[in-house]
C-alpha cells in the first residue's frame, strides 16, 4: 500500500486527482439520492482581505482555464478510485467533461471582501468536483500576486526581479513567477516560467562562483569574459570595496551592475554608488537583494539602488501566504426546477445567497470608489462603473483565455485607478468598501 | 514572446527547468574559466530554526532523489536556453547526467541549526545545477512537515487529518500531505497523494451537499444511504443540535462521525458529546475542523474531540511556509588538485567551511543532548552517539531511496528521543544545543 512511487518521470495530462477525496464521496452521494444533476451556482469569493492588507489581486485566472480543460479522470485515476468511490461514480467520472459556465474577475484585476471572483454554473456534481482545484489556484497565485504588486508599487520605476524559487515547491515557484509577473515584477528566476509563460529570465550569479575560483579576481574575470561586461557582478562575497574596484578594473567602466546581497543595504549603497562613479562607472547599476520585501523596498527609495531582487518574502505571499478564498454553493435548482439561493447560516463565517453581479464604481475622476456586489438586477450604470465579470468558460468550452501581457497591462491599469491611500504599506482597511446592492437575500432553507 | 503556453497537459519527464537562470550562467562561465570541473562540495543546511521553534523536521528527501534521477536537459529544454546560455554550455547540459555522490540527513530525522541536512560532491558544474531544485524541495516539505510534527504532537493519540490542499498550490498540496505524513499525520483529503505516495485518504462532506438538499435530513439520508452510517456527518450548516439529532436518528447509533466546523469547538465539542451519549450513539466520534494549528489542537486536549482535521495553517508551515535552508560551496579542488574549505566572509550570513560530520549525540537513558556537527574526523563515540549521514546518491544512481513508511516510523522514535521539553508549544530555543566540534575552519580565500 505505501510502496514509494516516483514522482518523476509523471505525465500531468489530467489535474483531476489534484483533488480532496470528499468532492468524489459527494457526488456519489449525490447520484444516489438524485441531487446530483441538479443545476447549481457556486461562487469563489473572499470573506475579507488578509490583515491589515488595503486591496488584493486576482491572478490563477489562465492556470485555472488550462485545469479545468483537463480535468478528467483517466483510467490511472479511475482505477485509484477504486475502494473510494462506487462503480456508478467511476463510471460517472470516466465520461466526466466540465460542460457548464463560468464567470469571472479577469487576471490582473483587484479584488476586495466578497468580490464574487468566480461564478461557476453547471450541475452541481459537474461543479463541486473543481472545488479543489479552483481554490488551490486562485488562493496560491492570488496571494503571491497581491504581494507582488505592494513591491512594485514600493520600487515604483525600478525593476523588481522575481528569486524566490528556490523557497517554495518546486511547482509552486513557477506559478509564482508567472503571478509575480503579471503584478508587475520584471523578470524571474526560474527558467520553467520563461518556458510555459514566456515570463523573461535574468541572473547574475552566487557566492559559489566566486568561491570556486582562485581568487576574486579570477571569479570576476571568468563571469565578464563569457558574459560580457554588462553582466552583474556579485561583490560582497569577501570586502565590498576591494571587490567594486576589482570589478571595474576588470569589467571597465561599462560594467552592467553589482549586487548586494548582504549587510546594511542603504548605507552600501550609497557608498557603492560614490565609488563607482568616482570609477567612471557612472551607469553601472546597483541590485540589491536579502530578504526584501515591499518595506525593505519602501525604505530604500532615497538610496541609489536600481533594482530590487525579491524571493522569499514573494513566494510566500509577504506574511499571507494563501488568500482564504472559498467556494460555496450559492444557488441550486429545487424540486421543481426553481433556482433558489442558498446559504450556510453561521455567525462566524458568512456567506451571501444568490447569483451575485460586480461592478467598481469609479467617480468622474477615474478613481474606483466601491465595490458593488449584489443578487439580482445590477443599478443603472451612471458611465463610470465598470462590470468586473467577463465570460471565461462557456458550454464548457474555454471563451476566456488571454495572453499573460494583457493580464499584467490590466493589472497596471486596475491599480492607477485605485485611491492614493492605496500606496500606504501601512496596516489599514481596505481602500474602497465592498457595497452590497440588490436584492441580497439571507440563508434559505430549501 | 508572452503568447500564452498552456499548463496542461504537460508532460514531466525533466525537472531541469525547475531552476535559476544564474545556475547555467554560471557554469558557461566556469566552462570558459576552466573551473567548472573542479571537484566541489556543496552543503545544505539551515543557519536557525524558525523563530521560536525548538525542532525541525526533514523531509522532501525521497522526492529530492526523484528530481536528480530525473534531472535532464531533454530537447525543448535546450532549445529554450537558445539566448540564454551560449552552444558550449547547451553542448555541455544536453549531456548532462549527475555522476557524483550525496549523503544526507534520512527522511523524518530532527535537525537543529547548522545539521549539515545534504552533502552533494561533484564537479562545481553537476553540483551547483541542482541547487534551486534541491532547494525548493528541501524547502517546501521540511517546512510542512516541522508544523506537521508539532500538531500531531499536539494531538497526542488522535488522528490528524490534512486537508489544506485547496490552500495551496495544487502541487505544492501533493507535496504537503506527503510531508504531513511522514510526520504522523493519518490521513489526507488528497487524491493524487494518495495515488502517487499511497498515502491514505479520508473525507467527511461539504456545506455545500447540505444545501443542496431540500432539507438538511434530506442531505443526511442521502450520505447515509451511499456510503453507510460509518460515515461523518457535517452537522454546523444550520443548527448543531437539530443536526446531530436527526443524524443519530437517520444513520442510527452506529454513526461514524460528525463534524464541527465552526463556532467554540471546545464548547460544543462538550455539548455535541453529551447529545450523542444520550441518543445512545456513544461511539460516535467527533471531528472538528476550522482553521486549526498546533495551538487550537492543544487547547482541545480536554475536549471530547476524537479527531483533528487540519488545513490552512499546515500548508502553510503553520507561519513558517519555508525554511530558510541555504545551499552553499564549502570545498573545493584549487590548483593542485588539493581539496580546500571556502566560505563567504559574511558578519549576516554566517557559513562554515569543510565538509561536515553530524552525530545527534544521547545520554545513558537514550535522550538527545546535543547536535554535533564538525569538520575532519568525527570524535570516539561513546556507543550513544547515531551517525546523522546516509548515503543517498553514489556515483550518480540513487541508493538511499526508502518506503515512505520507514521515513514516518522514523520519525516516530526520534521525536521520541528528544528532550521533554519539545512538547511544550511555547516560543523557545532549539531543544538540544548544536556543537562545532573538530577542524571546524574560518572563512579561507583560495
Amino acid at each position: 500500500m505505501l510502496a514509494h512511487q516516483r514522482s518523476y518521470p509523471r505525465t500531468v495530462t489530467s489535474t483531476a486527482l489534484l483533488t480532496d477525496h470528499y468532492e468524489l464521496t459527494m457526488v456519489q452521494a449525490a447520484l444516489g439520492s438524485g441531487t446530483a444533476h441538479r443545476r447549481s451556482v457556486f461562487e469563489l469569493f473572499p470573506r475579507r482581505l488578509p490583515e491589515g492588507r488595503r486591496y488584493g489581486v486576482v491572478a490563477g485566472v489562465g492556470r485555472a482555464l488550462d485545469a479545468i480543460e483537463q480535468f478528467r479522470f483517466d483510467d490511472a485515476a479511475i482505477a485509484l478510485l477504486d475502494g473510494v468511490v462506487n462503480d456508478q461514480t467511476r463510471d460517472f467520472l470516466a465520461s466526466y467533461r466540465f460542460s457548464g459556465d463560468v464567470w469571472g474577475y479577469p487576471e490582473g484585476e483587484a479584488y476586495f471582501p466578497y468580490s464574487p471572483l468566480v461564478i461557476v454554473e453547471g450541475t452541481f456534481a459537474e461543479a463541486v468536483v473543481l472545488e479543489t482545484l479552483l481554490l488551490s489556484i486562485y488562493n496560491h497565485d492570488s496571494a503571491i500576486a497581491s504581494a507582488a504588486s505592494r513591491m512594485t508599487m514600493a520600487a515604483g520605476d525600478r525593476p523588481c526581479i522575481e528569486m524566490g524559487s528556490r523557497r517554495t515547491h518546486e511547482e509552486a515557484a513557477v506559478a509564482s513567477a508567472r503571478a509575480a509577473y503579471l503584478a508587475g515584477f520584471a523578470s524571474t528566476s526560474n527558467l520553467a516560467a520563461r518556458q510555459r509563460y514566456g515570463v523573461p529570465s535574468a541572473g547574475t550569479s552566487a557566492h559559489s562562483f566566486t568561491l570556486l575560483h582562485d581568487t576574486e579576481a579570477d571569479a570576476f574575470r571568468a563571469q565578464v569574459t563569457s558574459l560580457g561586461s554588462g553582466t552583474t557582478l556579485l561583490v560582497d562575497t569577501y570586502d565590498v570595496r576591494e571587490a567594486v574596484q576589482a570589478a571595474v578594473e576588470i569589467a571597465g567602466p561599462g560594467l552592467g551592475a553589482v549586487r548586494l546581497d548582504s549587510g546594511d543595504l542603504g548605507v552600501l549603497a550609497h557608498r557603492v554608488r560614490k565609488q563607482l562613479d568616482d570609477l567612471g562607472a557612472t551607469k553601472t547599476r546597483i541590485l540589491v537583494t536579502s530578504d526584501l520585501d515591499e518595506y525593505a523596498i519602501a525604505a530604500l527609495a532615497a538610496a541609489p539602488v536600481d533594482g530590487f531582487g525579491v524571493g522569499t518574502q514573494l513566494v510566500t505571499g509577504s506574511g499571507h501566504p494563501t488568500c482564504g478564498f472559498v467556494y460555496k454553493l450559492v444557488a441550486r435548482e429545487d424540486d421543481g426546477g426553481q433556482m433558489v439561493s442558498v446559504a450556510k447560516k453561521s455567525v462566524d463565517k458568512i456567506s451571501i445567497g444568490g447569483r451575485k453581479f460586480a461592478m467598481r464604481r469609479l467617480d468622474a475622476h477615474g478613481v474606483a470608489e466601491a465595490e458593488v456586489v449584489g443578487v439580482g438586477t445590477p443599478p443603472d450604470n451612471d458611465g463610470n462603473d465598470r462590470s468586473l465579470l467577463v465570460e471565461l468558460v462557456r458550454d464548457g468550452a474555454v471563451v476566456g483565455r488571454e495572453p499573460l501581457a494583457e493580464a499584467r497591462s490590466r493589472h497596471a491599469a486596475v491599480r492607477a485607478e485605485l485611491p492614493w491611500s492605496v500606496q500606504q504599506m501601512s496596516k489599514g482597511e481596505p481602500v474602497i468598501p465592498t457595497v452590497h446592492v440588490g436584492n441580497v437575500e439571507g440563508p434559505v432553507r430549501g
